[in-house]
């Protein structure tokens, strides 16, 4: 897994809903970005994970707090495809920017699932505004911690370095494919 | 919309998931029969109608009550196909028999669907121990109301028919694709 | 505990709250009868217990099951009175009638309570349209099976005694005032 | 109301329950500190604020945040009297700190309640670890936006006065006594 407090590398997408340029984490310095990483059919992804995501997404200014979805498809690939995306963002109404993470035809794992050393879905990566990793959670985190340490990422941009906070620790693991989350086996 | 209390058409499957052998309703005879029409990425089926079959069929024995879960694709077709709704359920952890319905490729509506006057999905279906249809309905019900509706019929094989209480009406009815239900249009 | 198929005793009550006229089991007979017992400082009763009772009381005809219930005070006797009671009662826009139990200043448990044999709160006693005790059970009641308890009832007045099916068995058991109900020890 | 970055005035109480020491926001300077105002028959306080506030009690150490809770009573004085209260936090099991608003035996609201300007309960109020009123809110307030808040003052210690960032907004305004909240009329 990525060390916390470290610099969070370029996200890889194959493809983007819900925006109509490209993102890349070098464009979104200076904001707080929350990814949730998810898979269409991760029961505690669609239950849990991305009404969380929603939630943040029309809590806080965008201009302050970017929302970004990773569809990190690491099981029945061929039926969590694109266009079997695309339909799912329309029915479940998400608003926020999504991207396909960019298959590894190789050992089935996404890269950037790979190059951030996920667990499984659902996973959430907080980065602060100079883009480092400040959270790496996976599966389930309350509202009111996830909360916390937003609230702290927004007015830390005047704050030096070495006057950082630890972020929220990992607070919790998961099992494979249980109510709450998918996890790499 | 098929009329109450009259004979419930067969079922026109295409293929069956979590049985060995393809059920009709000729062969449930005796038992209340509660079908749950659905599709894999309609919210509502998702948050509550499928949640509510697999309570029902937990909570009544089996050798009374029959679940049935009917795959009703009217929209989207290409991703909601066999294999997607294998994984689906498969990562859900359904249980009980559910069967893909027979697609029609003239009208997008699958055969049952239509034989049956289905309005969206979830819909719900509720046979007597005699094959007649007791409870179409549209969209989300109770607990309560459809648990009184099975209390009802489970009792109700000695009962003779003139003396059947009227079926719990229509209660409601939805809009299109809302975070309950998903209407043809 | 009172045993299954036997007639319920009339109720003692101290004082009604929201019915005109005292109510009684006997002028009840004919109708599905669903006594709620609570103490307004249980939180399972506030939660889920009333909730629940509430939600009885709007879906069913009043002229086919009457809902009651029972204030079982066996703790806390000082503040948990009768001007309390109809606070917690107007403030919580309770609608059906609730009769406060006579105390017995013996033993602290009150009459309709010992009759009943209840083991705590909350308790649940459902009455047959003859009157006979059909459900006691202690604790919490999912609306599944408690709605197909009374939808078996409310159909049954037809059917002779020796065909009447056993009730649902008691479900399970709580502890001592957890958040689901309050035990006496 | 109070004005927001102005400090907060002493709290005046009648009573503690959960405390060796009577309280002072005097020696809780340093800290930040979350104060919910609640009646015992307020059922938004019950279902909502105080899980809210039990929960904040959780997850952050007593070392950084303080929670109090203020029983604020302005209805129904008789029955929400301390023995009551008492009964009400043993039931609820409520492991923070609570004191009882001193009654105003002229108008009916109790002393901190006018104090504060506070509309009905549950209110939320914050305050700084420099004792300042960062938030005055009347009615629910969802975990995310509370989190946030809450983050932001856990780091600000070391923020001189003049970068504070704006409290969030009083967000929403309730009615008397639904669901939600009770409201002083």
């Amino acid at each position: 897994m990525l060390k916390m407090n470290t610099p969070a590398p370029e996200l890889s997408i194959f493809a983007w809903i819900n925006t109509q340029a490209p993102l890349t984490l070098a464009e979104l310095k200076g904001r707080v970005v929350v990814i949730h990483a998810f898979q269409m059919l991760c029961p505690g992804c669609v239950s849990h994970g991305l009404p969380q995501a929603s939630a943040i997404h029309a809590a806080f200014p965008p201009s302050e707090l970017a929302v970004i979805g990773i569809h990190t498809v690491f099981e029945h690939h061929a039926v969590m495809n694109a266009n079997a995306l695309r339909a799912f963002v329309h029915e479940y109404k998400i608003a926020f920017p999504i991207g396909i993470d960019t298959p590894d035809a190789v050992n089935g794992i996404p890269i950037t699932m790979q190059s951030y050393g996920m667990r499984g879905t659902p996973s959430l990566i907080v980065l602060d505004r100079l883009g480092m990793v400040r959270l790496h959670h996976f599966g389930r985190l309350d509202d009111l911690r996830l909360g916390a340490l937003i609230g702290q990422l927004l007015v830390e941009s005047a704050v030096p370095k070495e006057q950082k906070i630890e972020a929220i620790q990992e607070l919790r693991s998961g099992e494979n494919c249980n109510t709450e989350s998918c996890q790499i086996t």
